[in-house]
């Protein structure tokens, strides 16, 4: 068992301004972070949420002990009351987010942050790194899936992992997402994802000769055997010696559930060599499992040039979401509040792309009645309500005159409470409820949503009032300078 | 505090594959693993090693616990024999690898193992996890602290880190490969890493104006204040603020380490013009620090173009080596031994570039004797030495009439033993060690090797000797297969 004391897990910065508000008034200040993205990874229609069971088990831990706080003293740069603060200190505020498996759009809260400054301040890295790599993993999943179809995907990347919580919590992720199975044992023993696994070449290496390794596999594992045949040659070699195992040494005792793993090499071509060789020798219940740096692009044009694969299994392109490696979730002050009336709060910035959504506020998933697809995600102040008997009419908030009249349709308020004051108010959900949620919600989307090349946009609207606080925000903004620069 | 179970984090297949061994009278059969990688990331001209501290960490605590085994028993496919063994199962193999920060090239054995069948493949999963992973992030910051030269590098990725270790342990390997700061203080708590820190956007948006908010940063960390200076609008607002308040409140009280941060916009623009205002106000020695999405060719684009930053903080794309976010290592079996003689091993495979080169082997790297400059590594079985007395040729294992020969030279055999019959004999090393090891060893690169684009190929040769029984192996395969086919 090794020990991480992930409460030192802060960007320094957010101890120097946790130390700053302490000195500038600002203890006890209200303010609302939201926890939010820019940009759907590779291009995709949509993103899948995940990392929210880090989030509550890092909420409910966190605090400062003897040794954090003599260290930071060491720095010379904090108050002596601001590190008595922090020795006594937890997490004593509120917040909302989007159940983990639940589909996201940029721009939309994917949680919120109702706490003092300082509070809401010090929990800002490992907040994002949570959401932000488990969702990461999740998304890429859901597309590898989104090709593999009804074939079983495996996630076979620890090895190839960003360190122990991305091979640990990427398996996570990945069965969130999709995958089916890991090959990680840590995830199976610690987090339910069940672990699966077959042989590697050294296995076959150390006996006199590969059909020997095949026979003595097949003889301790005989209820589920995968034969690794490529080591020395796919087709003349790791092949032939398969068949020859399954008829002599399986097919007799009434034994089907075997396949072969090919893991280099053309894969189509030799994945269809395979099966006429299999089915030739009466094996049709033999599969085939082909790995080898594989991603949702090339498991869809295997599966489109009819390649005879049953089982992927994916591996670095994974588990490090290669194609794009960076979900960009940021989290950013929103509102504060004045005598218990919430203030929003802008950010303006030199790219318009970094412009915040300002205040407190609330998410509405649209759902078509009929379909029960989703249809568009609408932003409003946390005091509106849909009345879902009218009409609702949205508007594009990039191109204003752009509207849409929803009649037929019901309204899901997305944000759930997870900690009240503190205090945990969000159950316990098994990682199959979370990955059965995430198959909903998949399901719930368009399919032009998923597809891989340019992908329908799902628009995510301002109501009229968040709308008209957004633009008055930025024209006092916009006044201010120009006053100071007169 | 978190508690991880590393033992664990080990593929299922391992788990198999050590019963079959124990079953199948491989228990206490030696050999021999190399870990080495095929392919430098980003098309560069060298990796840098990194991972060993973790590697060390977790042999000497690898162990199963009660629980580890109950839930292996559950899974109803292992030997009670085996489970037993493995309950109190410690490594009492030999590891033999590079020092951390040594520059290491495709090919070579980073590390190699000697131990029973068993242990050897157990460990394998973490081994690649700690090597692949810490190795991405140093040769990444290697290039990022190439293309900024003397220029100060900040790692401060952690919100976009793949978890826990990616964030903290991508802070030390970006720190041993050159970063000069990390933004995360569990890096500096626990790892010694230098940790450093600015201020964010919402500091700013805290207060009733940005000016306030500069004011208030400037008069609790007068000291070191950089002003983060895009919140509003960096050349209208920010820029104008932070001189007033360095002029105002600290150049009269004689303090000059100040600086600005430019987060967003095009940051040679926005430096040029913040560094003219700078220089007119007359605070030449304010340092212009720029973040956003910065990467090796961007820093490069940056400083051809003239942008005057001084320091470059690098997020994302380096925490998640963005550009190319797999370190392809692998570890496979090169040996066996019976009784006590080493018998090599190999896989064939279908890609030729997935073949092994077989034996327990040395690694000797030869240098120049008058520039001291790497010239080319030698691989040679392990009972080869080399007389740095005599003129030594070595030939291109890929065109092998291509030879070279070298007079005037040093070798350094690599391979340093760290573990010995389970017992650790390597001394620990600091990290500041570690860092400077690595920039000798970069220092002793041509610079045609560190050019990003096209850079010069080293040579891993390989001793006459050891050639040809990789030819050996080769062609017994080769007819094996063909017999059988027969």
């Amino acid at each position: 068992m090794v020990k991480i004391n992930e409460s030192m897990l802060i960007d320094f910065y957010e101890f120097t301004m946790a130390n700053g508000y302490f000195e500038h008034g600002f203890k006890d200040r209200i303010v609302y972070f939201d926890l939010f993205f820019r940009t759907i990874p590779s291009r995709g229609g949509y993103a899948v949420m995940a990392g929210l069971k880090s989030v509550i088990d890092y909420i409910e831990n966190l605090s400062f002990d003897d040794e954090d706080v003599a260290y930071l003293r060491k720095r010379k740069l904090f108050d002596d009351d601001f590190l008595t603060f922090l020795s006594t200190f937890r997490f004593t505020g509120d917040i909302y987010a989007l159940e983990e498996g639940t589909v996201i759009f940029p721009g939309e809260p994917i949680l919120t942050v109702r706490a003092t400054a300082i509070e809401a301040q010090l929990i800002e890295t490992f907040l994002l790194v949570a959401i932000n790599h488990q969702s990461l993993i999740a998304t890429k999943a859901s597309r590898l899936k989104h090709a593999a179809g009804n074939r079983v995907l495996i996630e076979m990347g620890a090895r190839r992992a960003h360190g122990v919580s991305s091979a640990n919590l990427g398996a996570r992720a990945a069965y969130i997402g999709g995958a089916d199975f890991t090959s990680n044992t840590y995830a199976d023993r610690h987090l339910s994802i069940p672990a699966a696994g077959t042989m590697a070449h050294s296995w076959i290496q150390l006996f006199d000769s590969e059909l020997d390794a095949f026979r003595a596999y097949a003889k301790t594992y005989p209820s589920s055997t995968t034969f690794l045949v490529d080591t020395y040659d796919t087709l003349k070699s790791g092949v032939p010696n398969a068949i020859k195992v399954i008829k002599e040494d399986l097919k007799p005792k009434g034994i089907n559930n075997v396949a072969i793993r090919i893991d280099s090499g053309d894969l189509t071509y030799l994945a269809k060599c395979a099966r006429k060789m299999l089915d030739e020798a009466g094996l049709p219940e033999c599969k085939i499992v082909a790995s080898n740096a594989l991603d949702e692009h090339l498991i869809k044009a295997l599966i489109d040039q009819g390649a005879p694969i049953d089982v992927f299994g994916v591996g670095e392109r994974l588990i490090t979401a290669k194609s794009d490696p960076v979900f960009g979730g940021v989290y950013k002050l929103v509102a504060t509040e004045d005598d218990g009336r919430v203030v929003p709060k802008i950010k303006i910035s030199d790219n318009p792309a970094k412009i915040t959504t300002p205040h407190f506020k609330k998410l509405y998933r649209i759902y078509d009645k009929d379909t029960g697809k989703a249809q568009a995600d609408l932003l409003t102040v946390h005091d509106e309500t849909i009345d879902t008997t009218k009409p609702l009419t949205i508007f594009n908030p990039e191109h204003t005159w752009q509207t849409t009249t929803y009649e037929n349709y019901t309204v899901k308020n997305l944000l759930t409470p997870i900690f009240n004051h503190g205090k945990r108010v969000y159950p316990d959900k098994t990682v199959e409820e979370v990955r059965a949620h995430c198959k909903a919600q998949l399901d719930a989307l368009w399919p032009e949503m998923k597809r891989f090349e340019h992908p329908h946009k799902y628009y995510v609207d301002l109501s009229q009032k968040l709308w008209d606080i957004k633009m008055d925000l930025i024209n006092t903004h916009r006044n201010r300078i120009a006053t100071q620069n007169q």
